[in-house]
């Protein structure tokens, strides 16, 4: 897996010397499986239609939580960024003159790398979900599973 | 404000120990101002059509993320549901017979209590984005803004 917590800024990125203590803490409630081993493999956005099927394993303790999930067809998923350093805010993705504030953008990098995705639910298996639109590395820490009632899917190129 | 933590849970309801150690930690990137100040006055979901405009206060570190931003009408925020106990695993928010997961749920009472709400962005002003769909108590912890490009709102009676 490719370590990027030490990675350089490009030029105009800004970064920040972050704050000592935390105010909250994290529970990861399991672990996202996908084909993607390594950081530059993953796509750059999921595809909740014709994506590869993901897995969704939960932790043993929290399982009972899934009760009645597969009455739904859509979740949103919190994942982890456990790669990403958390210190920049100016960024410069694409490499150009210039950058954009870190809460103008979906990357990665961000003080709280919590991670959003819509999935759609294609089957609950023992303790798993098996997903897809989902875009992150294997092995990626899961944070939260809700039911998604505001998404839709458009079967249309894009 | 009400303190819920140690709410007791209902019939049908089900709650697990909870592990001891975090496993990431967050900081809290500033705080959101809304017109409610208790857990009850909170409305069922924002609107980000007609509700009231709420501000999102940035911490001072963290105000050049938000460079370019004003170039999204919609965000996505995620906050910390600070009020909320963190080891329902099956609830029963109707107070019916039977209980669902939590998973399949959206309640605030989750193991990692974290919202994500879709807003429409009504100005930028010092450090602060004035915003219309929230719908959680003053002085909640923010956690991200993100830009929003799957939303869609329809401005039709619910």
């Amino acid at each position: 897996m490719t370590e990027t917590l030490e990675d350089p800024l490009r030029p105009y990125e800004e970064a920040v010397a972050l704050p000592g203590a935390f105010q909250a803490g994290l529970w990861f409630i399991g672990r996202i499986r996908t084909p993607w081993l390594r950081r530059e493999d993953c796509p750059k956005r999921g595809d909740p239609l014709h994506g590869p099927d993901c897995l969704i394993e939960i932790g043993e303790l929290w399982t009972p939580g899934l009760h009645g999930i597969d009455a739904h067809q859509n979740l949103q998923i919190l994942y982890w960024m456990h790669l990403s350093r958390r210190d920049a805010v100016r960024q410069n993705p694409h490499n150009i003159a210039g950058s954009t504030g870190t809460f103008a953008l979906r990357s990665p990098l961000r003080p709280n790398p919590i991670a959003s995705s819509l999935v759609r639910l294609i089957a609950v298996e023992a303790g798993c979900l098996r997903v897809r639109g989902l875009d992150c590395v294997d092995a990626t820490p899961l944070i939260d599973v809700k039911p998604e009632f505001g998404a839709f899917w458009c079967d249309t190129p894009r």
